[in-house]
């Protein structure tokens, strides 16, 4: 009794066939000796009937299954009469009239129901994610990761690209998170590392000549989790020879529209809007801005350098800057909620957050008498206050600034209902500054990694103001996420040695970190650079989840735990002995008191 | 100066045109100042002419380029001289004339030529992977290899299957072959294991009813490497829900037809032969036989259990078994040939290797005198000889005679030329025993793994004979390799207590063992079943390649390390700190006069 049709695509045309179904039990109901069982398979639901009239020893059998067994039937298709039509199934004009019935296995009663929109606790899903799976929605899920995987493949194969696996058992690296460890048994004492990214292989596959490499590579960072993080995840790996950073972007942007056109019908317009890093951070306090809403920051250090509030004053005389958030429209928030809005600022590092309100015709809030009517009227200008309005002002170092009001403004968008959930709104942001400096290092440091291109107009900095040379770098954002991230890579040896020197290697210690892709890069290294795409974070804005777990057939969770397999795990002594390792567990610390 | 075309793709509807190209020095010629140079890029080569009358400052330029120095040129495309055409060029009824000349990079002289069939030392090739992957073979293997990496992909998609990535850091099993560990920083003392394969993963998906699951899956094994062996590999994984086996198969059949069609442009004819386990081993001494050529075996026990030569009559009254592989035509090779072959047989177990040969109308040898007339011609009779024929006898217990024997077959198969390399020989091997009896641990073990489905037929054996019972468990081979392998799985209750109870665990250990999985099945499994393919494997054998490492980016070496990142290393004692683990060095042993 295998089958020969999916439940969910039994249809008008089959009526009046015998056909053959296997699925699971949804919900069987008793309607006074007729059975009605709803029988689940991947494509859907269709509704079995049976009746004496026509089910025989099919309906004592019927009577003994319970939620989730798992039957095998054969039966006619039949159209329901009219009143019993079910309009909220794809399949609801119709019902299989059963003739025979194998219950094929059968099921204990699952821990929570097998349906959408369920609300229990996470862990318990987890626990028990095959169940889990069975959702619709779950499902769901997986077949739109999946389409989107060879939305991806199908585009970079027709574009000359070459699918190349890169190796998970490869080196530590001596930059970058926390890699994973794999002690070698051949070779004791010594270790394997888990790819971060195959950025090194791709590299050294463009010096190979590849020209065009992609690659669906899991990678792995041991860092502490976030909701959208991972301790394994997917990237969407590519690298190209003999192509210019214009050239590569707008294949990317092409790539992009067909994914969120052939999974959602949606069109994305080209080419997508471009923002440089400085008017990202300058009007959107983030580097990855949500563009699908306005209240852009506006800057008013100038306006405020000299009125009458201390705080502003000694901010802007020391370096740092006064920015205001426009909260359109929020001048009748009440006193709480304003202060509700200081704390959450607080967590970005606010010391404080002043506000004005536009109320009544005039300029309200505890600021205002230290400004002079001149300042009043320049600060609406400049950040086109009308009646009703609230401003946030921000005065700190322009991180901080940049931070809350970069937070503030993702809060107040979302409260006043200003994003369209429905768009996708992507952006390249680009001219990323190649270099930051580190305050506690007292050096430069990489802010994408060494083999970063330089802008070729900036490269003369390297000698004067190093922290003013632009990256070829660019980060793709969508809906505020960054969901790619690439560069141009140096390839010429010259260029090389400055960024060393500007971070601060020796020739020795570059050679010592770096030593064998240097020598790489020797035997004729083509121009190059790629970009990678979070594909599970592509995937949860396309699916509308929030959440990086939903589009993981098997996540980990915040602990990177694996609560269905119980992993992490110990293991056997003999398999440590034969590692040549062992374990080194630090005591627990004693409390406090035991200290007394 | 970006290049617009591909060097291998220039030709005669480009005459006139003025194109720009990007490559690398094949080689560079000087013809009395004129200079030629092949430039070389993935689609191939094209030759460029530097001429005093076209070519300007381009010629000085070019007179600095070495071999696999980066060159970005812009240049006519014309016609060459029929005398200059060289036939052995794809473009080589052309060349380019320079006008423009960028030395984009220099290159050192390369350790080795980049070209086909160069025979050096592999470890220098490894060392030097990335210029190796610059020779043509090796670039048309990657590119091979990610043409058939789409056409399952393809073909797959199309029928239903759901790609599902599956996770790396998973748990150690308790069964199977050595895992490689990944200590966790956050649950000191516990680890990850890398998966040997995603085989739970894929079962319970199955349990959650994704019906056809695929994945081209990452799987890793500790174990000591042999030239078909990596300790990471390849794995194209595949389960199915409510299918047969003989449906699954017969997909399957028509997915490796397509993978030769669309690869090689061979046709398969379908079905696929099928054999037993007990004919495979029984004809041709392997459960993995290469059909592509005959000299099946022959039992010839019941003819030799009572003739003079003694070892036959005990090994036959012991239990074991004397079968004889007629060499065809090899009756006049010397006796030290027929050596060779005694020791070759010595590798496998055989403690001795008999012969007779078919010579002057007779049959001559050192045993020949112990046969009766009768023996002769019975044996002539069974085995099929005829003058010129060499007769191998090999007596022992069967497992040995099987070893032996199959693979000298294998070895006079291809000294006797009667392979034919260009074909592809599948089979399917089926009917697998589910148990095998380990002498040592005085029980039964799963052949294949303790959730493989008996053959209905023989269920009533778990309580008479379990070794008589075969498994619902399939083989595809390959021209004397096994490409693919699987098996319908248990999923009733009753079923998998008779294995456990087979295989002597007790309740108690079997949910020890498989308790979440176990676990896992009482919530309504379907019957399902799948199968796994070698992918590396795989392109190696259509690719015409007999080493694992030529269809691999980046391979590692029989001591399982990575020549050119130089994997494993050391790491730092601060990481191994972190994760809780020390090392533990034996102490390496002391010589032997040490302990006198």
């Amino acid at each position: 009794m295998l089958k020969t049709h999916h439940c969910g695509q039994i249809n008008k045309s089959q009526v009046g066939e015998t056909v053959t179904l296997n699925g699971w039990v949804q919900v069987r109901r008793d309607l006074g000796g007729v059975l009605f069982i709803d029988l689940r398979d991947r494509s859907g639901i269709v509704q079995l009937v049976f009746n004496p009239d026509f089910s025989g020893e099919a309906l004592q059998l019927a009577d003994k299954a319970r939620n989730e067994f798992v039957l095998a039937v054969k039966g006619k298709v039949v159209e329901r009469a009219q009143e019993t039509k079910n309009t909220n199934l794809a399949t609801g004009d119709l019902e299989i009239q059963v003739t025979q019935l194998e219950i094929l296995n059968a099921a204990k009663n699952p821990p929570f129901f097998i349906e959408d929109g369920i609300e229990i606790d996470e862990s318990l899903r987890l626990k028990y994610r095959y169940l889990d799976l069975r959702r619709p929605e779950m499902q769901k899920t997986l077949v739109l990761r999946a389409k989107a995987s060879k939305i991806f493949r199908d585009f970079l194969d027709a574009n000359e690209f070459i699918e190349v696996e890169t190796p998970i058992l490869t080196k530590s690296s001596p930059e970058g998170a926390r890699d994973y460890l794999v002690p070698s048994r051949v070779h004791p004492g010594e270790f394997f590392a888990l790819p971060q990214s195959p950025q090194i292989y791709k590299q050294l596959l463009m010096v190979a000549g590849l020209e065009r490499y992609y690659q669906i590579a899991r990678c792995f960072r041991d860092e502490d989790l976030r909701s959208d993080r991972q301790p394994e995840f997917t990237q969407i790996d590519i690298e190209t020879s003999f192509m210019s950073e214009y050239q590569l972007q707008e294949l990317m942007e092409q790539l992009v529209a067909r994914l969120i056109r052939d999974t959602t019908g949606k069109e994305i317009s080209l080419p997508i809007q471009r923002l440089t890093y400085a008017d990202a951070i300058n009007k959107y306090g983030s580097d990855k801005p949500d563009l699908r809403f306005g209240l852009e920051l506006k800057d008013v250090s100038d306006i405020v350098a000299e009125c009458g509030v201390k705080v502003f004053a000694s901010v802007v005389a020391g370096g740092g800057e006064v920015k205001v958030l426009n909260a359109k429209g929020c001048a009748s928030w009440s006193r709480k909620e304003i202060d509700d809005l200081g704390t959450f600022a607080s967590r970005y590092g606010a010391k404080g957050l002043a506000w004005v309100q536009m109320k009544d015709g005039e300029m309200k809030g505890p600021i205002v008498k230290f400004f002079s009517e001149a300042d009043i009227e320049a600060i609406k200008e400049r950040v086109d206050a009308v009646e009703g309005d609230l401003l946030l002002f921000s005065a700190d170092k322009k991180k901080v600034v940049t931070d809350v009001l970069g937070a503030l403004r993702l809060r107040i968008g979302k409260e006043l209902g200003l994003i369209d959930e429905s768009q996708f709104k992507f952006a390249w942001v680009v001219d990323f500054p190649l270099l930051g400096y580190d305050e506690d290092a007292k050096r430069y440091v990489a802010e994408h990694h060494p083999f970063t291109r330089p802008n070729e107009e900036d490269v003369h900095y390297f000698d004067t103001d190093p922290g003013k040379i632009r990256a070829l770098a660019y980060d793709l954002v969508l809906n505020g996420y960054e969901v790619g991230g690439g560069s141009m890579r140096i390839y010429k040896r010259e260029v090389q040695e400055k960024m060393f020197a500007a971070l601060g290697f020796s020739p020795e210690e570059a050679n010592e970190k770096f030593g064998f892709l240097l020598e790489a890069f020797e035997y004729g290294t083509p121009p190059h650079g790629g970009i990678a795409f979070g594909f599970d974070r592509l995937v949860m804005l396309i699916a509308g989840r929030t959440n990086l777990r939903e589009t993981i057939a098997f996540p980990k969770t915040a602990s990177a735990t694996d609560l269905l397999m119980d992993a992490p795990s110990e293991v056997d002594d003999s398999q440590l002995e034969m590692l040549s390792i062992k374990l080194a567990l630090k005591p627990v610390a004693p409390k406090k008191e035991a200290l007394v």
